[in-house]
């Protein structure tokens, strides 16, 4: 879409395609609580250039939300179950609403015991990483968070899918600077480009991925097939992956992977899965100047010749788009405009 | 080393090699609680196969304690900054007893807030890194460590060395089985496999190492006379190993990789750096079956076809050395009574 984008696209406030993307929400049976959170959350990608965690992402909660695979009016359910330790049932909900229900309870045991975590478990976790951390580092504090999703990574030395494409995502304040915050996936690339790559006709590098019989493949559509997506970096993505696994599903009570089974939903595309978030307080430690470490470090990497750090990039659209405002191509918003009125 | 040790090797029990390490660790001048500490977490790697975390390392040990670069006396203060949050000045000591007299008050916190941290900064890593995970695991607890080292890793994309090999490790209980642990380096490389290989007169794989000039290299030689190493995984391990700078330097007060200076200290070789440990109490959450999922994901694993587990060959080498003692070469084992005599 990237050329339809450029070719005299619309130009709409960020407030303008929130509002636009909580009347899809709600239109397709989400409450109002739900929409405005998952609404701001896909504005904020779309804001910062993460096209494959954009406004791509709207029909796949439509056919999500119409298959009954996930609860779009659901009322998560927080505990506090220990001084350190937070627990949320998402109630076959979004995540996001779960981590919004809990979020001032974590920052306030951050903030008393230094460090402090939320165990989301029974959510849906469909969108960017990034948008659930960067704000923690803006209120000073180093934010990590870990999410599995479906069984689509092939193990290192393995044959077939069973890890999911299991991001880790890192906030960390600067002095005086945006935070530096960035989200991985541990897979060697993300579901969504995948998919951007099938839609585009486009091939895909090596090491990537493989096709149904588990042979390596550079074709999207060979691997959205019936293949699967190869960890990156080896081993050590693998075991990476393997971690998230367990921190993310088996720690918080939520799904693995590979254990939910959506064949009984046609249309359902978000992992019903778990989510781990951990907040610490740098200033409990030794290192209570951390803001101006972290811009040291920065500025340090910025010497070494490392052109862009973490983040930069989105927040160069960001900034952009408060300017000018979002581009959508007007296809694309005439879609967004009809998912508003259908349903 | 790998062909004199299996020719006609001398066989040492773990409690005869210990000794003999913390003799050797005393001599050259450190406490002996220092010694003990040290010579048990060497041990455990020459047990274990780590070769490159072994008696390997004896001679950096004391031409490092030799140099008064680090306090092989110190005695680590530990304080109770916060519920969750334990620091400790390692007083230029070593991490490891640091890490030891904080441990139990470590266990406390995390069993009693569902998560704690322990900062160690003023200290000297040179070790592996899973010694200082694993005990936990088989508490029943999850861990998770990162330490910095030395400036040798070149940031992606950067052209001179900023990041030390930055491992991170994770230990977590497995249901009637030894916990799942790794302890991967974050650069393509491990510092003490660089050297292993240079000894051995071996070339590298390609994209594990650049030479003086910024140019990428196999030879081992050419990476240690003033080369450096390059991230596993492209950007990814790159931003990774941003993380544990910042995470075990800026958030514990110790010094970033690049920091300090040791040319006024001839022979020293421990990095002089700061470390953060993460433990969790899983049975808090949801998910107070941790180590049975945990075991459910190894079998997923295993019939997914990927034939080892994380830590699968340490547990095989420590159940032969348990058996048939740890193998050591005739002339290494002169050596070490050399160095224990010395001084």
């Amino acid at each position: 879409m990237q050329s339809e984008k450029h070719n005299n696209p619309a130009h709409l406030s960020f407030a303008e395609l929130k509002a636009l993307l909580a009347r899809i929400f709600e239109r397709h049976g989400t409450s109002a609580e739900v929409a405005e959170v998952l609404a701001d959350n896909c504005a904020s990608a779309q804001r910062d250039g993460a096209d494959s965690h954009g406004i791509f992402r709207m029909p796949g909660y439509v056919s999500t939300l119409a298959s009954g695979w996930v609860d779009g009016k659901a009322v998560p359910e927080v505990r506090d179950a220990a001084p350190g330790f937070i627990t949320a049932d998402a109630k076959n909900g979004f995540a996001q609403p779960a981590l919004a229900a809990a979020r001032s309870l974590l920052i306030e045991k951050a903030r008393t015991n230094g460090i402090a975590l939320l165990a989301i478990h029974n959510s849906h976790h469909f969108a960017a990483l990034w948008p659930d951390v960067e704000p923690f580092a803006r209120e000073g504090l180093v934010a990590l968070s870990f999410v599995n999703s479906m069984a689509c990574v092939v193990p290192h030395g393995g044959t077939r899918a069973l890890f999911g494409t299991n991001p880790i995502a890192f906030a960390a304040p600067r002095e005086g600077a945006d935070p530096l915050v960035f989200d991985l996936a541990t897979s060697a690339i993300a579901n969504g480009d995948v998919q951007i790559a099938a839609r585009e006709g486009k091939m895909l590098p090596e090491g990537y991925g493989v096709d149904r019989d588990g042979q390596p493949t550079c074709d999207p559509k060979a691997i959205l097939d019936g293949g699967a997506l190869l960890p990156f970096g080896g081993y050590k993505g693998s075991a990476l992956s393997m971690m998230v696994e367990l921190l993310a599903a088996a720690l918080t009570g939520g799904n693995f992977s590979f254990d939910f089974d959506w064949s009984g939903h046609p249309g359902a595309q978000t992992p019903w899965t778990g989510q781990l978030l951990i907040v610490i307080d740098p200033s409990k430690g030794a290192g209570n100047n951390f803001a101006r470490r972290t811009e040291t470090l920065v500025r340090q990497m910025q010497a070494a010749g490392q052109p862009r750090q973490p983040g930069d990039r989105r927040y160069r659209q960001r900034a952009l788009a408060e300017k000018e405002g979002i581009p959508i191509a007007v296809a694309e918003l005439a879609r967004l405009h009809a998912l508003a009125k259908a349903g």
